[in-house]
């Protein structure tokens, strides 16, 4: 698969723009000090279906070819990437399959299920999931939609910080989380092919370093029984996705899981806005790595709002 | 004390927007939906000490003349006015004097203190509370700033509903919490005095429902023993906002604990922004009383983001 430039990242957003919110970038003085920079949060939690999934999901959605297209989408995933999937083939009109492990929580089910989506249980292994997908696949025709080793998922993905650079001008640092690398290789291509000079990093929970030894070994790690609260960032990079990060990344930083929830509070108590934990590990890099950011004009991505407000960590 | 007029809110609007932030007004297709109106929230969760309070206080410390001011200000207060007051304070550089029940959350009197004022601790009674800030101002010759029988702090609060009117046109109801009414009064004033047409509700929780008992009979009723989660509201109207109240409100309207849960847990959840319990006051009104709302374009103003996470009510 050949990794998108930044012209295909600009066709996506013509696209994406017609079906995704251009969210707000908010900014907080309190939080700006405590961090030692200026933060500018770009808001994707605020995103239709609560994450910036919803960029890739529609671009992949839209770009298919009217023939593909009736025959529907289909993937496994049992996070936001599957509630973006079924989304954007409701409003394209089009049927979308998502094979779910049998223990995914009752109210991921529920909300997939609400865009209409048709959903086929399995069990949580990768293999029963990959072989239930072949199945859906061979009785449907339709069309897999990986959640990040897809050319138009990455192009779609990248689209947050194109509405970024354009709000915020002069940033010297942009800051993502990664898991399986969709949204890092999207801001990566974005930003290094408008201003080489802005640095872009990622955020990784220690417990689920995987990304961070693969960019240092340059060896495809998989994620191992990750043991972080950050739900979104459990999945191991790809061949496109890594290629990407080892041509384009400043860096991947990771953090402690005390530092994430430590993070994600400070958000919600200082701006009141509720983020995923996944979302606080670009903001607790920053607090653990003063160094690299101190003084800067540093863009935050925040990847997505999804959280249990039953099961918070605090 | 005579009311405010819209003139006089215009004029307190060359204040504070000198030192408070113009909110942004937010929407959701999915709380739309639910609420069966078109709402618009207009976020004061995102002002300054997390409360539109910061307005009134604002106003009220940079009326004050070089002189008086010179000598600081007071008030007693254990939630938002206190912490407004302390930050509009610290930014004229001039003293400010918290009176405090010793029962007052430790995370209140610390973001108090961070904002450099004076704190004084009583007993939690109101009458140990009057006695105290009688004391303190005899000391230091402070002007009294209460949380809402003051003029300049009516015209302050009323300056959210002018910045909304002016984001948003057409609407044709709007909609705030009450509790001692400066808020609701100012809205009153400024939508009644730009539009008659445009309706002005209040919603109140039933467990503290001195406001709508007062409106209903004319009489000033005190606010006994209130049991409700909204702890925003547990005050009582005063002679200057009844008046207002009863001249201008469409009407005020009680929910009940439930549905103010039910309220919040909607907003934070479809809208990933932080509300406190009195902000979902309104919220829960409009899903308990759909005929009054029913398609209309409505402005609900939320109040605050001021929720001490550990300890959510769901």
């Amino acid at each position: 698969m050949i990794a998108p430039t930044k012209n295909d990242i600009v066709k996506a957003y013509s696209i994406v723009k017609q079906y995704a919110h251009c969210t707000p970038v908010l900014t907080s003085q309190s939080v700006s000090k405590i961090l030692g920079c200026n933060a500018y949060f770009k808001c994707e939690n605020f995103q239709k279906v609560g994450a910036f999934k919803f960029r890739g999901a529609s671009n992949a959605v839209f770009s298919l070819s009217e023939d593909l297209a009736q025959k529907g989408v289909c993937t496994h995933s049992s996070g936001n990437h599957a509630a973006a999937l079924a989304l954007a083939a409701s409003m394209r009109g089009i049927p979308a399959y998502i094979v779910m492990p049998e223990n995914a929580p009752a109210i991921k089910r529920k909300a997939v299920e609400g865009y209409g989506a048709k959903i086929f249980t399995c069990e949580s292994t990768q293999e029963a999931r990959e072989r239930e997908l072949k199945k859906v696949q061979a009785d449907t025709g339709a069309t897999f939609i990986h959640p990040y080793e897809n050319f138009h998922v990455i192009c779609g993905q990248g689209t947050a910080s194109l509405e970024l650079l354009q709000e915020v001008t002069d940033l010297q640092a942009i800051i993502t989380p990664v898991g399986g690398g969709g949204l890092f290789s999207g801001t990566l291509i974005y930003t290094k092919e408008t201003n080489p000079k802005i640095e872009v990093y990622a955020g990784e929970p220690q417990n689920a370093d995987d990304a961070f030894r693969s960019l240092r070994d340059g060896v495809l790690y998989p994620s191992v029984q990750p043991n972080t609260i950050a739900d979104g960032l459990r999945t191991s990079l790809c061949p496109l996705t890594l290629s990407v990060i080892q041509r384009y990344a400043n860096g991947i930083l990771t953090v402690s899981e005390e530092a994430i929830v430590e993070a994600m509070r400070l958000v919600w108590e200082r701006m009141k806005i509720i983020i995923e934990p996944s979302s606080a590990v670009p903001v607790a890099t920053i607090m653990q790595n003063r160094g690299v950011f101190e003084g800067k004009k540093v863009g935050i991505i925040i990847s997505g709002g999804n959280v249990d407000v039953e099961k918070l960590p605090f």
